[in-house]
């Protein structure tokens, strides 16, 4: 990899690990349980893409940087979380860099493994949004990105143009800005207007009733 | 693989994920979730069998097949969830096939792998019971596998007769029907008569006891 | 793998295992939940470590002792669940022991794969942690080694003996065992006075503040 990819990397990595760490301490976790999910945080889109591609051991886990960034982020927060909490705009504005970064350079990890378009740019979406499911299962929510806010869209918008940019032969280093850019755009005017993806009401009656029978019916 | 394992296939995936995005509506996620969820419901038990076995990447992640029958699964659960949920009897009866479509396909690749006997029908299990369990996991719920009903017995039952079948140097594709059948029908008869397994009851006070003291306990 | 650390990890293997089952039973799984939480207890940690330095299919899955000894635990734990449960001083001696025997054999693979000495030793704690978070994961709570008690920390000090004898090219039997003994009297003293990681703790009105705010701001 080279240089500047992997600082880009490593701070979309420094990034999420302070959403993780955020996660740790509102929940009450120890300094460890902090610690841990910072590192998940950070590093868990690009491991489950590396697991899913066959590129063992993972990144994060062979190359010792990723955590070397990773546990500063979470001990900041643990120590200063009050100050950290209240850069909450500035956090999201790096965290939607830090998606986008790990967008499109995910993606361009799993074409590089001859993956097919569709699954690249899907791997580059999960890349951006593993982190932070696994950290929401940790502290047994429901993941945030299956709930609320327009996230991963943006995640494979950008993965999608440099999919498209490697179809079509496009030079590399343009095609991986204009992705990064639109998935940045797109996050940021989501952000400020609030847009969300549509929710299906099932009817009340039902949802009670369906919960009620939930036991028996599904597997 | 031969067309009719891969339509067999296919089937049970597009059938789980009516499964995982009926689970994602019920909890109110949006859209990306609920698609989300259908995708993970109806391949994640293939998914973790492939990762188990060292077949990277995954059939589910680099075949687009896979995606192209749960994305339209999910879709048509959040346009449509009153109609498909008022199929549920028909959704189980569906279940119940691709569990046992799972259960033997996912064996037979165990097999193919050159995994063991106990261990190649442990991963037929997995693969039918993995998609669920992860459904249930990302909803923060207790995976309904562990707790109701009797169904990965008969998915254990379905791939043990593969298992047998293999040991016994029969041909593949009887012993392929028989696994299937009879996983299909133990499903069926406990559906109609509400068979499950014992649970063990620690006595309240033991519960609200250890409850208590959990946190000091169990690691 | 030599007999007796094949033996020891078996032994801890089976700790483990009745550590799983005992939080199946206490959340009323049926039998086969509290078989499947026995056997994710005492293989995930080391399962999930195989998974991150490619050695597929994991040990816990291609060798039968593995299962052999975690279903009877299991088997044990759902019969005579009371009498269990009231040895629960036993067992935490045990789980002391399993998660020590743990890190320095998860250390020594990660190490034999040719992982760098900072991520061995981590993959030496995730063995020994790992099985119990994904424990606690199936039953939807929050992982207790996040949240409570010094035990990862013990499970690195073995781990780091280990890595720190294999650069000094110490012989490896004393080194394994004073690791072992490091992390076991480590983990009894910190039961029997109660040690604990610090926890931060966000001002009261702070938490509910970010509580209703989580859907929107974190991903």
């Amino acid at each position: 990899m080279d240089t500047l990819p992997l600082v880009l990397d490593l701070v979309g990595t420094f990034v999420f690990a302070l959403s993780g760490a955020s996660a740790g301490v509102k929940r009450q976790l120890d300094l460890f349980g902090v610690l841990v999910l910072s590192f998940v945080a950070g590093n868990f889109g690009g491991i489950t893409r590396d697991l899913m591609i066959g590129a063992v051991p993972p990144a994060a886990i062979s190359d010792w940087r990723y955590l070397a960034v990773s546990i500063p982020a979470g001990a900041v927060t643990f120590g200063w979380f009050t100050s950290v909490n209240r850069l909450q705009s500035a956090v999201l504005l790096f965290d939607a860099a830090g998606l986008a970064l790990f967008a499109v350079s995910g993606t361009q990890k799993a074409l590089a493994f001859g993956l097919n378009p569709v699954t690249a740019a899907l791997l580059g979406m999960l890349t951006g949004i593993g982190g932070g499911m696994v950290r929401d299962v940790l502290v047994a929510e429901i993941p945030t990105v299956l709930r609320a806010d327009l996230y991963a869209i943006a995640a494979l918008a950008g993965a999608a143009v440099v999919v498209a940019g490697n179809l079509l032969h496009l030079p590399s280093a343009p095609v991986t800005i204009a992705g990064a850019a639109l998935c940045f755009g797109l996050r940021l005017i989501a952000i400020r207007r609030g847009w969300r993806l549509p929710v299906a009401h099932p009817s009340n009656s039902e949802t009670a009733q369906t919960k009620r029978d939930d036991d028996d019916r599904e597997h």
